[in-house]
């Protein structure tokens, strides 16, 4: 397995990048690593690991770029070098911790949709609260802001094979999110979705699931347009965070005695937030490309990293794009 | 003023809104309460209350009844009584704890809209969690599941006035729920909805903000269509609650050292808990409507009830209605 790795992306690269791709390197014997980037950078952070080797560019996509613009424009950009080398067979894989528009871009324009997927969209595997070690997908978290109910219908097949191959869960439960439980909720978005994924044969379907409960477990699978998606995923994080800094304030706030409690606390909610860090389930899959294009978070540590090129390594292990690219070339071909 | 209650809406009724309105009917004596629901089962409840009076009725809607169709049908629903008492002008507000559906078509089809407004929308005040003392509003919580820029607009107008008049925010400033910040993102939906939002002079535009953000205060009035307002509240309510679980487990089930500092921590835990029950901002109000009609969760308590009953007359205090009577009117003759 060869993987293209955009080292300049993110907030920490390319330290982190490629700190995290040293763990993995490490690990993982039967993968390669091909890090795109300034090698003059990169080299402090390597030692002399068999499967890793640098191809070098100046040139980087920064985190305020257009992402169309500077995907046709930034020829040499690591970003690019790498999704080219993706392209051109030369690797498996492309893993960026860049800008997401740009990522989404390189996916599309350079790497290409599996023929039959018309909108690739993002998976995230988020954590069950009530279960640590159990995760649930939801999708698409924001590739397409208008999504139709083609796509949701794809999104469904897309996360059902991924926990069903990649997450090894037998007959994922697929839940479409919505505003209600009952069949005739929803908007016109929604109730059209839900038809098309009553008849899909392919999925365990179980009808439509609500906000509320998708933390919960409530499905293995949860999809949704990008728009929805992307504000559900940036509201669960939201909402975590505000309520860590108001247990931090209920703790530090409060006199000595609160100080006291929250010391022999301690151990339990650094758990508390381990259970919430979903960056140990990967990154977010640009999904429905001929390739496996992973991202993690731009603000990511090495830790992160290691975890993104684990699922990576899990996704190229299973063949789970194989599946899909059989798949939906017979569905085409019925189509005709 | 005058307020129609149905008095057998909810989990808890009618127990809990008759000892809810009591608590209020003793602090606000300038208002009178009309109670529509069984007599027998209300009267236990009340002592000598001057400004309480029921009107008695057998029938009710039941919370899994069909919205529109119970509305037409049971002409008798405390409900539906309590409605038409405002739609007569016996009343001047609606309080329920029942059905939403059936709530939403009694606010629309029996007392009406304001003259201009397209679709009312569903307002609640959330809480801000890093200032305990502050909330923000978010508008369409579920009113219309498929909205236009239109509709998002007046939802504007009609949240700024309401934090205005209402809360007494003297410049409340108005955000536009979308996935990105800058004016250039969204879907189809909000990008037209960011050009109306942009040139209405009623209100202070500060542009897209992320549901990251929304509870750390960045709007006073967060709009977005009732679809995606649904899932970001329930998603709010669903994060908020697993992160109690979280935390009660890591108290609870970490052995006698997290217990005892779970005792220390008790006050400042409870507070924080204090700090997410938003039911002290009120109820929704369905916002649009020629009179207040606002509803609390139907597994309401007594204080949930009186905090409704507050801001129903702070509501009429204000005077909010009639101002926003007065603007769309004359926005409608505007356009003739």
């Amino acid at each position: 397995m060869k993987i293209a790795v955009d080292a300049m992306g993110g907030d920490n690269a390319p330290k982190a990048i490629v700190e995290g791709v040293v763990l993995a390197a490490n690990e993982f014997k039967d993968m390669e690593f091909i890090l795109y980037g300034k090698e003059e950078a990169i080299k402090p952070y390597l030692s002399n690991e068999t499967n890793i080797r640098i191809v070098h560019t100046d040139e980087k996509i920064e985190s305020e770029d257009d992402p169309i613009r500077s995907i046709r424009r930034k020829k040499n950009a690591s970003m690019v070098l790498a999704a080219q080398a993706v392209k051109n067979k030369e690797a498996d894989a492309l893993f960026s911790a860049g800008n997401t528009g740009a990522l989404l871009t390189a996916g599309l324009l350079i790497i290409g949709r599996i023929k039959g997927i018309d909108r690739p969209g993002l998976l995230v595997t988020l954590p069950v609260i009530t279960d640590s070690e159990k995760g649930f997908n939801l999708m698409d978290v924001g590739a397409n802001a208008d999504s139709k109910p083609e796509n949701i219908h794809q999104y469904a097949v897309l996360g059902s094979e991924y926990a069903k191959l990649v997450q090894g869960i037998k007959k994922p439960t697929v839940g479409l999110l919505n505003n209600g439980t009952e069949e005739n909720k929803g908007n016109d978005l929604t109730k059209r979705a839900y038809q098309l994924l009553k008849n899909e044969p392919m999925i365990h379907f179980i009808g439509n699931v609500e906000a509320r409960d998708i933390l919960s477990g409530v499905a293995d699978v949860v999809v949704t347009d990008g728009f929805t998606g992307n504000a559900v995923l940036k509201t669960i994080e939201g909402t975590a965070m505000s309520m860590m800094k108001l247990l931090k304030s209920a703790v530090y706030d409060n006199g000595t005695k609160a100080k006291l409690g929250g010391l022999l606390l301690k151990d339990s909610l650094s758990e508390m937030k381990d259970v919430l860090d979903y960056s140990k389930h990967g990154g977010s899959v640009l999904f429905g490309i001929k390739a496996p294009v992973v991202k993690t978070h731009g603000s990511t540590g090495k830790e992160a990293v290691y975890f993104t090129i684990k699922q990576i390594h899990e996704m190229l292990a299973s063949k789970v794009i194989d599946d899909l690219v059989t798949h939906f070339e017979a569905k085409q071909d019925e189509g005709i």
